[in-house]
């Protein structure tokens, strides 16, 4: 039986179990993972954040990574709940940050993660944290199944795949049975999507969100941003291909609320994100 | 900001908030118990277990026991996860007594621990820990309704009280949705029940359960005794009013195995218990 360090964290209700490992000397099997983030028999969380050093992660990594990641001291070695990898995730990498910050491993205004998306900036603004979650970039539409509905959808990239679907009231999104996964198109989505189930208009929309690997979670920072620019899109009529849909807009998730702005450039993700508890957890 | 300490523990996925608190100096609010049980913000379990003093216990309560405690030196504060006061859980004593032997704060093979239900003995047997719970009080026949159906069901006691639905197959238990209480009658529960689910015959039986306070859980103690007690009562046939059915009974629940013996004087209830992880909360 090993123990290991751990902490737990959450921004707007999706949480993260963090494990630090500074020298990267205790990986964790897929299955080691899916037990810390069992809620009964675990820890319990939407996924876990392995805290290593970019250059160990550089050394260990055996494909190149998406981006220059060497401007980051800290890597955010992100998995689903299940064990599988995952890119990015905008909560997370605000928990990451507040863990960072919270252990002296970082300091400032700004904090730079590296992760499997690249560096992404965290900005303190008091109690919230804001992060750049770069741009999105749109799909082609597409449609989720599910009790056999099917949902007209937008697929939007965050560096992880989503599946945007404007439902026509907040009623009709809250009656949604998300205990199944919904279905999505094989050939836009080879990998899956999350799915954002949203209702209203910008600048303040409510949304649910099925995340692949993982089910219906209380919150999902990228999927809150591909949210809002299909939201601000729609408020904004016939705009030039190519253009980008300006704006901020609220968004109202279960676990609580996230303020967006989609500048030209890029996305503002803005919130709270906490560390609850620490401690050892035997593996 | 307080920061207190705290571990997690499972016996059989039926899952505990552990609080010690040597000199009870740190009551929870039951805001505060709710905090903590939740999943997502907190630590998250069934239950929470605060660890005092029997001592101290018997000082502050200003309701007189149920029973002599004076011979176990350890109180089970035992606290539903809506921070509702419960008086027995029979995982939970497992789990508590599992806590003080690593801890050492007891040792031996046989573990006393007050509860609000009188004493309770924890008996070590290899890996399993095996309760003393007590005998079952058979109340009288009644019902649960759930989604527009009524299982007939027969009350049971066990320290709190239990509504014991025999259904006819396995697919019938699991085909339950149980995301909502199933109502049970006021006027032989005013206080609400526990509703246990089962399919199968003695000696081996499944079931799911309904706590009251909680929703479903992976497992409850008290409630694989009074099913069992009621499924051997049913496989004996008829029987001599104010007699017991003795046996064993392996009762599966979706978190595992228990083995229950009925005698003619008690109930044991013999199952794993494991102490995950251990640190420091902020409430």
């Amino acid at each position: 039986m090993t123990t290991i360090e751990f902490a737990k964290g959450h921004g707007t209700g999706n949480d993260f179990v963090i494990v630090p490992d500074h020298d990267n000397s205790r990986p964790l099997t897929p299955d080691e993972v899916s037990f810390l983030c069992n809620r009964r028999t675990g820890i319990g969380g939407d996924g876990l954040l392995r805290v290593i050093p970019t250059a160990a992660y550089l050394e260990d990594s055996d494909t190149a990574p998406a981006a220059d990641l060497t401007g980051a001291k800290w890597f955010m070695d992100y998995y689903n709940a299940d064990g599988s990898v995952s890119e990015m995730c905008g909560n997370g990498v605000r928990v990451f940050a507040r863990y960072l910050l919270e252990q002296g491993m970082a300091s400032g205004d700004h904090i730079k993660v590296a992760t499997r998306a690249g560096i992404k900036e965290v900005r303190i603004d008091g109690d919230n944290l804001v992060v750049d979650m770069g741009p999105a970039e749109f799909g082609p539409t597409s449609q989720a199944s599910l009790e056999g509905y099917a949902w007209p959808g937008q697929a939007v990239s965050m560096g992880n795949p989503h599946l945007v679907c404007h439902l026509g009231s907040q009623a009709e999104v809250d009656d949604l049975n998300l205990h199944t996964a919904p279905i999505v198109d094989k050939r836009i989505f080879p990998h899956g999507a999350n799915v954002e189930f949203i209702a209203g208009e910008a600048p303040h929309i409510h949304m649910r969100v099925f995340e692949r690997g993982v089910g219906e979670t209380a919150s999902c920072g990228t999927g809150t941003c591909a949210a809002a620019a299909v939201a601000l899109r729609h408020s904004a009529g016939p705009i030039e291909p190519g253009t980008v849909a300006t704006g901020s807009c609220r968004v109202d998730v279960p676990g609580g609320t996230l303020h967006i702005t989609v500048t030209a450039e890029t996305i503002l993700m803005s919130g709270p994100a906490l560390i609850v508890a620490s401690g050892t957890v035997r593996l």
